[in-house]
């Protein structure tokens, strides 16, 4: 799935994207939550991951929700990812002055890495942090600059080729698996796509613009309404539950899931979460937190998330 | 529990955080009587830990007490850590200056490092040199410059993530184990702290200020007497029997013990340390300088601490 | 087999070259479209793989192709490679400008890269990002260039010597094996062209002349046509079911096994692509994107591909 | 332990240190007579090294003998230990003059390295040869300067932490154990004793002002005597046979042996070394230079050193 | 052997070396076509390869043959190597211009490696293509220039110490073993002949000044003819039936093999090579390019290879 | 045995140092001839071979032979050792000039290097090349100088800590083992005299000035007459004989022992070598060219050795 823009700088929609339900999902809540804390997309290669995460940016842009999707280039410098001296005006002019850098670029949208395993461990936690914290401070040449730079981090990853420390993955808000689709109807409908949209990149993507609109506003909404969804004492008691069954660590755990299952609910345009919301995300708030065992797989740590709920009455 | 910072600047209290009684004891006895020599709070990611301290920093103002914490970032340059020569001034105007790092920020407060176990050694060691000393001697780029840099140095780690050796560990003042909190009810309270926090920081502030006050008002106290206050005989004897009954390490564990003992009871309001004011504060004085055996856990090895002190008749 | 140019710039014609049909027809499909992907040619040492890519280049001028043949040095510089600041400017006049690297000479050709495993994977990489984007994007030095950089990956390399990742190799469109050839009178033909060739290049290019204008033309005509080559459904169901019966990881392995159909359907001047077209490259499509069994050797994937095109009726 | 130096500059006196008798009078051998070569002091952690090597110097300033004591901090750059080029100088006047290091600093005094075994080896052999030879000369940066440093290394390590190269040992002239005291009493009177000095320094150095003058004035004496103080037979021939007795390695060990003893005699206000001096510094002057045999602890050998005085007759 | 210059800058001669016919014979092919790709002499040390190497070179001047012997020091830089900007003219003058390195230097003569086996392998793969190209491109600094290059490489090294990759031992030309000498009258000859060289360097020269001549006008005819010498039918059979049977790997020991038996025949004065030349020079041309089985020593390989040839009845 | 050098300058004399008659000897002959190519003395640390080489070439002035002594220090840089640009005239006066370096203040003399063995092979390699061919040829920073460096390199290491490679050995002409003296009287007498020479360096000089002139002297003549000494046919077979029965590699052994015995004819006044003049320096001449077995310790391949020179009628 080479390059995701054609022709003309047209991009694949969101919507014409088939499967990969729970990625478009965690993008989705991320998008009306920011302070859910990013998505780690972990799984096969070649299942459109980038692809999926700049037509998420294309799609909000139709609501003016100006969310840019900054990629993070492997072995980019720090200077480069945090912003540093401004080379010319010191040489040329003799003035010290801020150069911003990638996150700066990355303020209001979404910052993406590619294989963030493979990244150094310190600057996974350095993108956390100031992700968390939605402030970049830049200590470095003789300069002290802050700048907003509240973005949605997106990690994607396939765990056969090194794996993320549990610290780190942790940070992340959400998880998920992305997988190969096995479907053949689908698996030909994705060819068609994407050879219709190379060979007609505008005509293609006209097809699907009522749909990315719609999807777009519904986004809009959610984003205004969010923070008065209410989480009434079912909810509340079915997060504290999940995640305690669950024997997830630490109690970051609780807040995704709450924030996530608040997300969900004013995505779908309730007032009120509910158990279901909690049941609807609870495997992507809490699958990177659960204690591993010697022989688990990505399969079976689902599955015991899935039996959790089940005892607990929230099977989906 | 991402960032501590709500809107506008407020911070989550102090008196607000539910549990983790140890943590916030040793916190509050390296404010007292700084010579105590910092803190290692080890365990659990996403239990707070940093919340906490900003949270202490933001608590002590309210009785005029500057205590800033600063956070030292992973991956910190050398120069902005200690200090350095001032660019900007060199190249503009000349002249070699001197520009203070964040040692000189954390002077007179509390320098926090997350994953203390993941820095080099050898900056780990600059640093307990520096806050043992309370002054920051620089010497380099030909400069020579020396400030004070009184700060209380506050580590934490999670051990499974790597050890600190042992040299290092014993020059940390006080040793604290976190762990994640396992009441039902309490984790519900948390959640609902947590997003009341968010939804409203200054509404929120307000709940806890009075509490904050007070609490601010006796450290303030305490700083003041903690010099006057006694060690009779029956302390001191308990001083030193728990350290050589327990088989900890050198001497310097008799020092901190016996100076936390009186932080204590200076915190306390009282004017002589008792034995019980000994045996309170003995695990975290002790536990680190432990010589470890070889299937000793953190369980284990607090253990034999408990059954030294009940052995002396200390017990708590 | 020492250099390709001979005296007076004088190259080996690609016509000349006996032996190793699948490495010539991957080249020759990457020439038609470009966006199949680039090729990985693994294989034994000394069989001629950067002779018949630099013989491709000079065979494509004939038809008035511009495809400039690059080769990447082993240990060239990122700025050399990328592009970077132009420092005879900077140093001289002052001035911020520029200097264009290899991506940019490539640009509309081929670059070639020489035991392509032993390079750094970052610098692989980016090599396939900026492939497949077709874009080449400068952020180094305070310089923000962009330019196009629309060129075929070959990277060349023996297994024997330490693999790609499995990650990097499924960016490459295309994969062939190299092998030794085992016919003597072949063989003897080899040593006659080549002794023939140095002791007179002129003399000896005149006698394929004819036959690489041909194939020239041919690739010209292929390239402009190959965008409305049709994927009947027959091919397309081709396509979909020896992806999913061979077990390749992903999605990729579709898209360019569509298109290299294609491509090699526009090189034999016909409108549509048949079954027979999937069967031809499948191999070249789909080896490199097999999942690996303990045992197995290059021969053993290949075995159990020819197989699948046999339970599908489309033994080749 | 932390910091020796308290309020005011007042640090603890040298008199004052309970304990670790075979630690302080190595210092003081070294104080009368140079050239002996240091001290190695080995041993648990929290012992009070480096107190009591800064307490020395103090001590000696009250005889008008000026012997600064100069912390090698660890990481220091070889420009800050050797001295190198004035940068100052160069970049704004372009003159290029010498920048005294810490060597020149410890010129006629002690140079204290805490961790020495975690020293980069060839900075410890350069350290060595310096000492040894009394001078610095510093080639580098075109600067070309030779200038006095007569200092007594003072290296202080634990050595579970990793040993110090033999060959790097045996160069040290004296070695010492430094234990944790076990006894109940001293124990109490040490904290009671660091108590009453942070609490009120001066009034503490006070106490011990007598003591500390009265040691310096003798060791003051014993400086100027110690050259003349002859070696007789007896003592030549202890000195030989202990060495020859006790298996150390090489000639070092004699004449360190042979100093010690003198300077012992010197220390006591005698004017000829007598068997006895040489039993009493035997150990400090052979321990590191044994050879080990595959289960050797550092009291197994010890004891042979032990059992070697007492078999010459020479049980101290 | 050290060094082969005597006083007053007079070399040992090519003629007065004693044993050692392979080496030699395998540089004066080189020094016949330079095409045939360089020598790789394995084995003991102290046997004379780089006396060989510049007697070599001296003997050729006598027929006004200007073939200089560089030699390549390890640790050279790159620039050194390669060439690179010149620094003075930069510095000085502000003009960017090329200063040639040792490239440059070996153009039509011999760049010897001692201890091949112990460079980076990125530098032996460069020198490997400039060698096999004949030209130097450098691309550096902002420079791009290209010069002629045309040398002869000869590397040597001692296996034991570590192997050269087989894919960089394919691209030398020809391999020689070099072994000390075991007869006796030899031996002593050399030591005489060592000796009055170094006591008398002109004079000795002197005495093979003839023989250096006339093997230096054979090796000059021999150059301009040996592209005109005749490759027939029994030749190319034996050529191609010796590396089948051999089982060697790739195309290139073929062509290597054609050269050196060609180069042979143009030596010997004669103007058609016979299969005789075919098995004189195939040892040097294949040994090299077998597969090793597990237990394989030199002596097993070559040895292999002399049955091949007796088996096809070219027995030298 | 600390620094060898005593106050106002003094040296220990060499005629005053007791045993190590064989480090003495191969000193003395490479005095008297330097092309025999250095010595590798290892062996016990504190046996005085830094003392000894330094002795050496303060007794040679007395006969008016300036033969500097300069010691490598561990860590120094290659601008240091081999000479680099003039920096100071570089950016003070803009002139590009040469900087000698350690190598040309060697000229003529020695270069000591303590701990050869723990040195970068590429600088033993590079200062064995220089030594070999007695000229320094600087190419770096655009300089391209030429200067004389006809000195002798003396190495000294203890192989416990680490072996130089075989290789590097091979290329020092002489090797010696240094052990600790274990007779009582002369250890008594060594103490004795490095006291007496501390105690009053200019008395203890004038003791050994006569002694000291004569040695010189005898040397001075040697080195004019050595390139005269015959080597008639016994000692001549002798050296053949016992090079070959002792199964030393290479052929290098053999200029060394034929040089190293007419050195010490010279040295002894004589005319002609003679085979006890072999027998005398065939340890030194081959130990360290002789093929180690799987049990070898020095102790053996010294009495392999003797064992051959007894076979051959040569025992000393």
């Amino acid at each position: 799935m080479q390059a995701s823009g054609g022709a003309e700088g047209v991009y694949f929609p969101f919507s014409a994207i088939l499967g990969q339900e729970e990625l478009k999902l965690g993008l989705l809540l991320n998008a009306v939550d920011p302070q859910i804390g990013g998505l780690l997309a972990l799984g096969d290669r070649g299942t459109g991951k980038s692809t999926t995460v700049r037509a998420l940016g294309e799609m909000l842009r139709l609501a003016n929700i100006a969310a840019p999707v900054v990629t993070l280039p492997l072995g980019a410098s720090d200077d480069r990812v945090l912003g540093g001296l401004d080379l010319e005006a010191a040489l040329v002019r003799g003035e010290k002055r801020f150069a911003p850098g990638l996150l700066a670029e990355a303020d209001q949208g979404f910052l993406y890495i590619d294989e963030v395993n493979l990244l150094d461990d310190y600057l996974v936690d350095l993108l956390l942090d100031v992700a968390a914290s939605g402030v970049n401070h830049v200590e470095r040449d003789g300069l002290s600059v802050t700048h907003p730079a509240r973005f949605v981090l997106v990690g994607s990853g396939n765990p056969e080729e090194g794996d993320l420390r549990p610290q780190l993955e942790d940070r992340f808000g959400l998880a998920t698996w992305v997988r190969t689709i096995t479907d053949l109807e689908t698996r030909r409908e994705i060819v068609l796509r994407r050879l219709a949209f190379t060979d007609d990149p505008v005509g293609f993507a006209q097809r699907f613009r009522e749909a990315e609109r719609e999807l777009a506003e519904r986004v809009r909404l959610a984003r205004e309404r969010v923070s008065t969804v209410a989480l009434p004492p079912p909810a509340l008691e079915a997060v504290v539950n999940v995640v305690v069954s669950s024997g997830a660590t630490g109690h970051r755990g609780e807040i995704v899931l709450a924030r996530a299952a608040r997300a969900r609910a004013a995505l779908e345009g309730r007032e009120e979460a509910a158990p279901a919301d909690v049941a609807a995300v609870a495997a992507m708030a809490l699958r990177h937190r659960m204690r591993r065992e010697p022989f688990d797989t990505p399969e079976s740590v689902d599955n015991r998330l899935r039996e959790t709920l089940a005892a607990l009455g929230l099977a989906e």
